[in-house]
């Protein structure tokens, strides 16, 4: 089965890159663009056949070193 | 209006990072992992209405600084 496990910055927290991001945009004639945010997109496949229990692993994965549960939130996506 | 952006490494180029990311797994007593890829997602706001105006204007953002077409591939998703 494949996951998508989607991480991003809590919205109260700096986001430096995004900032920069923001800014060449910006520089490269993109006025229009505001509040660019970056994030983490980590694609896996696990050898499980119950969604149920993949999406369980995965949630553990998540807090354990996916993502920082202190500044960032996951969101898992099940793929097939 | 929002969008996001998910940037992913083409699946010919390899991937340090989200080889380190499948390692650690192992370690941490995730056998079942396997084939993790990391990319990126960036998620950003643009004043603009019209959804078409909006997905052409990001296309170019893509193209010109948020992915690199040689190496990622990418997928606009707008989101309201």
């Amino acid at each position: 089965m494949k996951a998508k496990v989607h991480v991003a910055l809590k919205s109260g927290v700096l986001d430096p890159q995004g900032k920069a991001i923001n800014h060449a945009l910006h520089t490269l004639g993109f006025p229009a663009v505001r509040d660019v945010r970056q994030g983490k997109l980590i694609e896996l496949e696990i050898d499980e056949k119950d969604p149920a229990k993949a999406r369980a692993a995965i949630e553990e994965m998540c807090r354990k070193l996916l993502a920082n549960p202190v500044m960032e939130t996951y969101r898992i996506e099940l793929v097939e």
